[in-house]
């Protein structure tokens, strides 16, 4: 997506070979113009999906998913972060293990509002490892839901989350893959559709 | 506001005198259609305030933000949550006593997406003490901004936040003040506009 890929070379801050900054515009500032045209990119790529909900984890991933939301007229849940175990039966929970930050976390999402007759796209701001986007399939799992695909704003190419997604024959739309951060420079996988 | 009230009404749960559980719109579900409508109404209350930047905290203040950052044409920050300080000069920091959850947690804001210039709009879902948007009025005070005032989307009438508030001068404006949860019914403070 051009709007989004010129923003990410403008104002993106490359931290080292693996860490991307985007807070200006996604991450902690969000950028209401371009993340509306992000989220109506998803609700186009993913319109023929039948889908139901759209399933994210907060906080990022809450902006493009609210706009893919209203598009297609579809409510949103945001996935809880929680440090600490504690047994509720009604919670679906999952682990997620963060590689950058060395931890793993819970998320976890209220069995209310994911039922077996849910169609679910899962939208996300990153996806490296692809850790998150397990946590959510093993949600929609318990659920008896079905997923019908990944949203993802940014796609790190250079760690094996997409692949190992795609691998497992995910649809996986990712709107800027970043091949390379290597020497301070942000180069995109260029055979991705613009 | 009529639409909001209503869905209050049809799905909000009094869980005691004091907590009503708005999950199913608002805090975990996100009802893309009200929030676009709730969004709209805090533009278009706030039009004439020379907005520059919304500033609201993670993560149930971000959908009704957005929403209205698209309609003014401008900005958004989320303040993050933490639990433990570390010391960081990029950052704005404020405390933010919860009475409900009987802990304090710092929220921060990255010094780049503050500055003099601004005029701030404070967007949250709920009012209660009004201990966060104290926080948050921190956060402006020391970037030397300005707060043009307070966007809220259920505030409790019980509770002296609102009071407490519009006492200092501050602007105020709640989309729905509950008055009571006694006997597991929610009532509205009728004089507010709808």
């Amino acid at each position: 997506m051009k709007e989004l890929k010129e923003k990410i070379i403008l104002e993106g801050s490359v931290l080292s070979d693996t860490v991307l900054k985007v807070d200006s515009f996604l991450n902690h500032q969000i950028d209401a113009d371009l993340m509306k045209l992000v989220g109506e990119e998803f609700a186009r790529q993913f319109q023929d999906a039948g889908i139901t909900k759209i399933l994210t984890i907060e906080s990022s991933g809450i902006a493009p998913s609210f706009m893919a939301g209203l598009t297609l007229g579809v409510p949103v849940v945001f996935a809880r972060k929680r440090k600490s175990l504690t047994l509720n039966k009604q919670l679906y929970v999952a682990n997620v293990h963060s590689f950058t930050k060395k931890e793993t976390n819970e998320i976890c999402v209220s069995k209310d509002f994911l039922s077996a007759d849910d169609r679910i796209l899962i939208i996300d701001d990153f996806l490296a490892n692809g850790q998150a986007v397990l946590g959510l399939m093993d949600i929609i799992a318990e659920a008896g839901a079905s997923s019908v695909g990944v949203g993802i704003v940014i796609e790190k190419g250079f760690q094996d989350g997409g692949r190992m997604l795609r691998d497992k024959g995910i649809r996986v739309e990712s709107l800027a893959i970043v091949q390379s951060l290597e020497n301070g420079k942000v180069t995109f996988r260029e055979e991705e559709q613009d």
